[in-house]
């Protein structure tokens, strides 16, 4: 039987890779050849999920391949965040919670896109809409996707029903939310042993906001100055890869997953742009403190790309 | 309070125009202040639909506009099928049942896609979630759709889910199933008042397929050769269309409702692909007959896609 590959999106975070296993799964449980799959490496927050909750990382593929005679987006739908392939194959179903952008199908599909703040949460009401029982590993799993995306639920991306799906979650994994939560962010924020390579890299998406395209990274820390320590080589890191993929703009956010804020750092030709989105004025490091940010998908990419096409 | 627009496709079909009714009159039993729209004029088909259950036909605007806080789009997600200032407006859902392309947001929707044969089957779905029932007139519209779009549940469109929903309104509505869509769909098949223009323009849809701009027009008859008794006058409609569009082909499906066949006329400067697409040579009279062939999503949509994009 040829199999059905289901994915998120390249740069994986928790939503994205727990979202594939555990969609997997319930596929699996209704009859369908599914099998997960991941675009590029398991973060520490990721790791700290799969370990506590025993479960194993999807196989890590670079295009989509082998018998494969349909695939499911989970977690995203723009073409340039999935697979570099993916036109070649037919896409059966879309899970996601993002805006809907730079996605084509020639046929119809089952596509259900909801302004929710995890795919995980969809995930938990298509389980019961299914009538399928969540197993206690796999509810670990949606839990910690939910806690990620909504930085301990306090994101202004989190919606009742993310809170909600959140504690019935924690009660079938046998977790408590907010000790689980912070535990698992932790050990994501720990950037002790990562480069500045690494830093712009490993949660980095791209976007085309009008004629523009724009790179955004973010990274959560305790501690965000301690970050900032090797600015000279995050920047180095940043111009190579405006010039690699002809940026128009590159936004580093480092978040403080205590103070709920961040410290972005700007660069490429249209600054202006990002200082016109957020209203106010880079200092002299290219830097500009922002307020209350946490959520790239609702308070960085819905100003920038206003202030792209007004 | 500002309102929320729902409405269909430009050259509304049965479909759009009775989803668009239906939907706002849920979403106002939920507590939303909706009010359905059109964007063209109503068919032979459609009216029959209406006046036998007793509704009024939505409110045609040629754009959107007034105090609109958002739009809802039915039964169609491609831009160059919706409102022209649609870009201008917040999309907050979509329902709809085609291939999904052209379309894009700036924020996160309740996007519901799904692979059946109609809008109204998913809407019936609906109520049924949100614990509303279905009033006998809204009932009767719904079916009138389904019975529509899937030609009398013959269409290769049309799958379980839409064939249950079509009994169980029919139930509701007090209509017997064959009888009251047979009657319908005879009502929309009498073309006796149709100029040349009104045939080739009263159902068109234009798609982009590679680089090409294709427009396919579908006219349900009792007798298609009926139809091309005036054959000379619709080529010179279609001409012009041709020209005023930019369109790179243009196909008029004449569809047997009875027989299920289509007889196929095909214009412009990319005939070879429509040849290629149905594996057919075009006659002297630029037609072909397409067996079997009565869906324009499914059996002329789909393979044409393919025979400009491969």
């Amino acid at each position: 039987m040829r199999k059905t590959l289901i994915f998120g999106h390249k740069s994986p975070d928790t939503d994205t890779i727990c979202s594939a296993l555990v969609y997997a799964d319930l596929k699996s449980v209704l009859g369908v050849e599914a099998q997960p799959a991941r675009l590029g490496d398991v973060n520490q927050e990721t790791q700290y999920a799969l370990d506590y909750f025993g479960a194993e990382a999807p196989e890590r593929i670079e295009e989509v391949g082998g018998d494969v005679s349909d695939v499911i987006l989970v977690d995203h739908n723009e073409s340039q965040q999935s697979a570099d392939n993916l036109q070649d194959f037919r896409i059966s179903e879309v899970i996601d919670h993002h805006r809907v952008a730079n996605f084509e199908t020639k046929e119809p599909l089952y596509m259900r896109v909801e302004p929710v703040g995890c795919t995980a949460t969809i995930l938990n009401d298509m389980y019961k809409e299914k009538g399928v029982v969540v197993s206690p590993k796999n509810a670990g799993l949606l839990l910690s996707a939910i806690m990620s995306d909504s930085l301990l639920l306090k994101s202004p991306t989190c919606t009742e029903a993310d809170r909600e799906a959140a504690y019935e979650l924690a009660g079938i994994a046998g977790v408590d939310v907010e000790t689980y939560g912070l535990d698992m962010l932790k050990a994501g924020a720990d950037l002790s042993d990562k480069s500045a390579y690494d830093l712009t890299t490993m949660d980095a998406k791209e976007f085309t906001m009008g004629d523009a395209k724009v790179q955004i990274a973010q990274v959560n820390a305790v501690d965000t100055n301690q970050i900032y320590e090797s600015q000279a080589a995050i920047e180095k890191e940043i111009d190579q890869l405006i010039k690699d993929n002809g940026l128009d703009l590159f936004l580093f956010v480092a978040t403080d997953i205590l103070e709920n804020d961040s410290d972005v750092l700007v660069l490429g030709t249209a600054t202006d742009r990002a200082e016109q989105a957020f209203d106010v004025s880079l200092d002299d490091n290219n830097r500009a403190f922002l307020k209350g940010v946490v959520s790239r998908k609702k308070q960085v990419v819905i100003p920038l790309t206003e202030a792209f096409t007004k």
